[in-house]
């Protein structure tokens, strides 16, 4: 099948319990009638960890999140209040855009405001292709490490997302045989391109006692231990120096696929960082130069600087 | 919540297993983009009778069924013959138009096929609205007896679809006390206007013993009853003479409400008839004057005249 039929008809078939939520998610994509543009769940977070969704729909090339407001949203000053909050705070952390359909409207009124939505998303694409930095939607490439590796770079807004360990090797000539131990399963492995930047994949999924957090907020993941040993010792290990990670993040698509998504270069966070919580690390870089293990800001101009 | 929102992510919602039927189905309605056509689902049949199902939705005030044939039906010629079988012998029986489309292809062949059907959709109601018979999907007046008792005449293509067994009887001064009989319901109850066309709600749910169904393409209920002497009493009853009925069909729309749906005249078929199979009752008109009990077909320019 259409793998952006399959992908779609899945994204719309996991909002169908909501019913209003999915007329007007799907409202928006037949009215958008762009196959570049692509639309995502909310992805990393855990069944279990479902607080920490951020929206109900995210356009990831422009940045636009979407939560579509059932009539319940404003049955609370206290709801509405945490709601402006909620988000001010992804807007000034992450630097995308929130937008709400208010489904207190009629069926006029809805249709009004996603035909303004619409109209906005499509005077951002626009002026992305005007300025040539616009990547149209490709899931074949992807899910491709070959793709990348000839491209040499990745981004956060390139969608990178592998569906194996044995791709993110593949991608910096790591040897994958190495990430196996016995039965277990490492949760990285030493980057021969750089040795300085550690290759991570960590999971929401508890694996051999280590637990992990990802805060999309934020861009922080909290890594610690169910064993109070283990996570002292991992804390007081990392509290001396400075380490780098490149990190993929493993979650269930939706189309039940595991997939290990690359979100960024993180950094462990000292200040923040405690035998208590474990280690924070921070983002300090989304956009990697695979070969020379250079890495910045997205929105930066001038790379950043190798520690 | 408005009710035609309520109904259309309703109807989204019902086929939501089916992700592709479901797909299709969305971006019909939102590429339609008129509140004034109404979009169906098949409504008359319980879950244990889905073989009779006609099709995956319906538009009555145009008569165009959409069949969504995902990947599996055109697997065997078998299945192909059959589809094709079926095709024509509704639109031969029904005189509806049955259009499929097809998903065995990628993601803008399916698009085509739906921007070909939708520009039909609107050709043939522009045709109705320049003829001055298009009739604007309206919920509110579907429901209510009120409205239909002004206008005086009730047709197929009206939607005219009651909630209550007391609804059927405000329309046409049937006293409402009179369909129960202790604790049981009467499955009908005499016209006062006219004593010769009996008022009829029957059901696919058997009650009492009462077993009916309801072949929507050839335009026949068939009804019997459980208990052997029962039914062959009801049968020589019915056989000696010509009976009409107006009949209301029962069944739970996609909100879950219990509706009585005016599914046209009918008369007892002589010739098909018979102790073992019971009564079969064959449509005779279509559209029905309240007032003076004269009914037609909807097609047809002249009243047929009153048996």
């Amino acid at each position: 099948m259409d793998e952006k039929l399959n992908y779609i008809s899945r994204l719309f078939q996991r909002t169908s319990s909501k019913r209003i939520e999915h007329y007007v998610i799907s409202r928006i994509w037949h009215l958008l009638d762009n196959y570049d543009i692509k639309m995502t769940p909310q992805q990393y977070v855990s069944r279990q960890q479902i607080k920490y969704a951020l929206t109900d729909v995210y356009f990831p090339q422009i940045g636009f999140h979407i939560e579509v407001n059932e009539p319940a949203h404003y049955e609370s000053d206290e709801r509405i209040q945490h709601d402006l909050k909620r988000k001010n705070e992804i807007e000034a952390n992450t630097g995308h855009t929130v937008f709400s359909i208010d489904c207190r409207q009629d069926l006029d009124g809805i249709h009004f405001q996603i035909a303004d939505l619409v109209s906005k998303i499509n005077n951002s694409v626009q002026e992305q292709i005007e300025k040539g930095i616009f990547k149209p939607w490709r899931p074949e490439n992807e899910h491709n490490p070959d793709y990348w590796k000839t491209k040499g770079k990745i981004s956060l807004s390139d969608e990178v997302s592998f569906h194996t360990i044995e791709d993110i090797c593949l991608l910096f000539d790591a040897d994958h045989s190495k990430t196996k131990r016995g039965f277990l399963r490492k949760g990285g492995i030493q980057n021969p391109k750089n040795p300085q930047l550690f290759i991570w994949w960590p999971s929401e999924r508890p694996r051999s006692g280590w637990l992990n957090t990802f805060d999309e907020v934020k861009g922080t993941i909290t890594e610690t231990h169910s064993d109070e040993k283990k996570k002292v010792d991992h804390y007081n290990w990392h509290a001396q120096e400075t380490h780098i990670r490149i990190v993929f993040f493993h979650y269930k698509d939706i189309l039940g696929r595991t997939n290990y998504k690359f979100v960024g270069v993180f950094t462990n966070d000292k200040e923040n960082s405690n035998a208590e919580i474990g280690t924070i690390w921070t983002r300090i870089g989304e956009t990697l130069n695979v070969e020379t293990s250079e890495y910045q800001r997205e929105e930066e101009k001038t790379n950043a600087n190798i520690v």
